[in-house]
């Protein structure tokens, strides 16, 4: 039997740090004169008591070392307790959402999708809209030291590759997880600080910076506008880009670069893929939209590249309607989305280094059929793979494609039409944000949607975020056994 | 430098059978005194000279055995070369089509798609429809030789696994695949007559009896009707359904239940899952449209069936307008296409059997998260199956996947819209027949499409048809270099 009493402690403790920043929207509520700030307030005693007795009942058997099969259990306990506690100022206060609704947009906020089930943005106090921004940063957070320091160790669809010497062993997991942790924090908070000031010098108010700040550094793409990105066309786009860009790429690579050497940003063959893919996406659609007269270079070029690399980086803001650009522009945004980033990073989805060894191991399968006896290798940034990485990148991209259709069926069963169900599946297990069909409303928003789709997305945004391995072995009765 | 000559003879003596079959609708024509038969005759004296010159010209150069190199071009060269000779009739007369709609028509009809690139198919002269019918027929017949005599020793997508002992090496194809096509071809046309006799007792007209039964049993699709097979509801529906699902079924356990054995049909897991999941879909559906109140119980469960296993074994006839039948059905169908038959069957698409596998690895992989050191090995049929086998598999199904990706690009390119790109790309690549969008004409043909759209599903339905891999080596330099 596995002894819980660790991953309590834990989720107890992030409970608490979780509480505690809701005293930032109702500190920003109290400023701007809003009276909502009580509910922040509220829900801030109510958030940390909870985490502060979680803690206190499991803590006297904490151990400084973690086993795999708590590692498991926390990851997923985690992203389904958390939003449970982040929706309660949603429910006590403006947009006052019942408990589906408050949950899914917790839930799109600490899974940083950024589909949203509130009707109306506009007018919500500015500590609801922070809330929302800052669930997204936390989350994002969360996952960068998730993808690094947990994953690898737990073998998820391949993640194996990206252990680092001597640091092998569950035992070592949380003395080394503070270390790189508080790298990570350093550079993650420094890059939103740097995107704060960009999008103020371009323009922004103070708080639509800090709030789209937020949400950037997150690939999140939560807004405090109904109208998104729209709200602020132009340079903040081209600048835009290039956070949500690096958002998307190995955050390693950036402590490396804290510590002098650039070589291994620049050398990483996922972030050149990423990078070179990116490129192609938007070369396509702005050849294709110049070809249909459809406006001209350079509003074209600043538009396709801030939605190619919002979708491809998974951040789904959106700052024009995509699909008045014709069936192509829509089919590669489509599959951009299903590539997603660079592993390490904020982004989601199945990742540019799974793709990289799925053609490499297409390759040698074929190169296999000819000429049996050779040992051919799948080679990634000229070391050789492991086949045991190989077949885990391989299920992984085979259980992301099942469980995609098996969320479409889903939602359909729920009654959504056909369109509307193909992408709000393609959204919330690839965490991206944006849905399209006839039950979407103005804002883009799933508010019309059944309760048991809304329920359903945020289990696959769960499961999608949490690389779906690491979620579906907590099914197998054996686990528990074990 | 591998020597062509001996895929040449071959070549060449298909098509001068393919030559003689012309012969047929030659006879049909005349008979029916149809001044269209002078078409046929012309073509059969055009191909059968053709096919008798190349075979002559590389004679000398036949041994009886074939090295893996020729084996893997001569699937590939029938595929690509028997269209152009097939497409001759259809340019030649009635219905008049230029040689991208008679290539595509041939090829459609060589690879069991069944989509159809001609407008209008009621008043075309009965050797022209016999013609198709012959081509569905000649080309599931083909394909069942393929995918039991090539391919397991082609190693292709897991294929390997079906191969029979003494069986390995690639000297004995020859012989050995005479002694087994016989067996088949006896099964094959026993049952087209079985089906023929079945259709005319449900009263269909001789000449739509054998029309329908040749399309049956290689699951085709091909319909000398514009309404397909909205002609003849009712009981017709149940016998088409049971000739399909037979149709779908590895041919190789029929040679044994002809030889007295029957347990091996009825054992086989992958006929076990095929029969339980279209039950499945025919329920899900049914249940469906009843609480829909569309219509009462025995028509829908009718409708559903037939259109469920028309689906579902990849034959694509059509008797109901079932994207009227709500989303749900429709995204369990196009599912459905997604699966497919049994290997070793006329059936197309990713199969039952790799299914069986994958959802197999998925759960082993995902075991192996916690429990590392335990070796897991995934089961098939009671036996285990070999990690190459595991590999290819997988290989196969995401190379699979990542062609409909790009298929699905390709076709919006060529101006189609969504919808209609990513069901063409659908039927094209899993053979399957129909598709739907606002290009599609009223029978449901691809007549509109531009030429380019045609060419890339030509393209497509032949490297779906032969498993991806078996055609895709032939791209890689160093295969012709090896
Ligand atoms: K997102
Ligand atoms: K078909």
């Amino acid at each position: 039997m596995i002894d819980l009493r660790p991953v309590g402690y834990i989720i107890g403790m992030l409970t608490s740090v979780l509480g505690l920043m809701m005293l930032i929207p109702a500190a920003v509520d109290l400023g701007y004169g809003a009276g909502h700030w009580l509910v922040f307030v509220e829900s801030a005693v109510l958030t940390m008591t909870a985490g502060a007795l979680l803690a206190l009942a499991s803590r006297d058997a904490l151990k400084r070392t973690l086993s795999i099969q708590q590692s498991f259990v926390l990851t997923t306990a985690v992203w389904i307790t958390l939003p449970f506690f982040g929706a309660i100022p949603l429910m006590l206060g403006a947009p006052h959402l019942n408990l589906t609704d408050a949950y899914f947009e917790a839930m799109s906020g600490l899974t940083t999708t950024g589909t949203t089930a509130i009707p109306k943005l506009d007018d919500l106090p500015p500590g609801v809209n922070l809330w929302r921004g800052l669930l997204q940063w936390l989350g994002g957070l969360g996952i960068i030291i998730v993808a690094m320091i947990f994953l690898p160790v737990m073998k998820v669809g391949g993640m194996q590759f990206f252990r680092s010497e001597g640091f092998d062993t569950l035992g070592k997991i949380l003395p080394r997880a503070m270390d790189i942790s508080s790298a990570l924090i350093r550079i993650y908070v420094g890059l939103t600080i740097a995107c704060v000031l960009v999008y103020m010098a371009l323009g922004m108010t103070g708080f639509d910076a800090v709030m789209h700040a937020l949400t950037t550094m997150s690939t999140g793409g939560f807004s405090n506008y109904d109208a998104s990105f729209a709200t602020y066309k132009g340079a903040p786009e081209y600048a835009a880009s290039i956070f949500m860009a690096l958002a998307a790429m190995p955050f390693i690579r950036f402590v490396q670069v804290l510590r002098g050497d650039v070589v291994p940003l620049w050398r990483d063959p996922q972030v050149r893929a990423f990078i070179r893919w990116m490129g192609y996406a938007i070369a396509i659609i702005v050849i294709y939209r110049m070809v249909r007269h459809e406006a001209d270079f350079w509003p074209t070029l600043r538009e396709v590249t801030f939605n190619v690399v919002s979708t491809f980086t998974g951040t789904g803001y959106a700052s024009e309607d995509i699909t008045k650009w014709g069936h192509l522009a829509f089919t590669v945004l489509i599959i951009s989305g299903l590539i997603g980033g660079c592993t390490s990073s904020t982004a989601c989805s199945v990742k540019v280094f799974r793709y990289l060894i799925l053609l490499e191991a297409i390759k040698a399968q074929i190169q296999r059929l000819y000429s049996p006896h050779r040992l051919l290798k799948v080679h990634y940034d000229g070391r050789p793979v492991e086949d045991s990485v190989v077949n885990s990148v391989m299920a992984f991209f085979t259980l992301f494609i099942l469980s995609y259709g098996v969320l479409i069926i889903g939602l359909t069963f729920t009654g959504l039409e056909t369109e509307t169900a193909m992408t709000a599946a393609w959204t919330s297990i690839a965490n991206i944000g944006p849905a399209w069909g006839p039950e979407i409303t103005g804002n883009g928003s799933v508010a019309d949607f059944p309760e048991t789709a809304k329920w359903l997305m945020s289990i696959a945004m769960c499961v999608g975020r949490l690389e779906l391995m690491s979620v579906l072995v907590l099914i197998l009765p054996r686990f528990w056994r074990s």
